[in-house]
């Protein structure tokens, strides 16, 4: 745990998918590459079985709106609905506290 | 998105494991039900490839705090350090905004 920590913030993005996802995968992969680039990025942590979760953390919550709205992601969204996702449910969070443990 | 929303908390536990992951899969099953039997218990989501993520969510700091402390899971936790997990992460955060996507 760090002694001075600066709260940051984590959108929790969980889902499921339809049977037609054709093309997700690529989108996936396009929008992991282009969220990384954009200001204020920090990390992300993905995995799915039935259920999806990715977790993106960002430095403030201007720049998640930043993000959300970003012309690319914006169609990615949009595909997303129209196609990929049956049920999806984004929690905007602020990291409060945080400890990891590694194995020595 | 609700109109009155009451925030609550989220415990976000990434973590990758080892090769030595005898009784894990019984013990995060027992783990699971034991969460939901906890006072202020709101939901849990889980996946998994080389990297797990489970989502907790919690009513309050002092009811995630209480779960930690709860001596069937504080063991659960070291036999973890001990055996399954080579790292760990874990994140408390507030959950401040919400919103869903439901497939019509």
């Amino acid at each position: 745990m760090n002694n001075i920590f600066k709260p940051y913030y984590a959108v929790i993005f969980t889902s499921t998918q339809t049977e037609h996802i054709e093309g997700y995968s690529e989108m996936a992969i396009k929008m992991e590459a282009l969220a990384k680039r954009q200001p204020g990025f920090i990390g992300l942590e993905s995995a799915r079985e039935s259920l999806g979760i990715t977790v993106s953390y960002w430095d403030s919550l201007e720049v998640i709106k930043n993000w959300k709205q970003e012309s690319e992601h914006f169609f990615a969204q949009q595909k997303g609905r129209e196609n990929w996702y049956s049920w999806y449910h984004v929690r905007i969070c602020k990291v409060e506290r945080e400890y990891q443990f590694l194995r020595k």
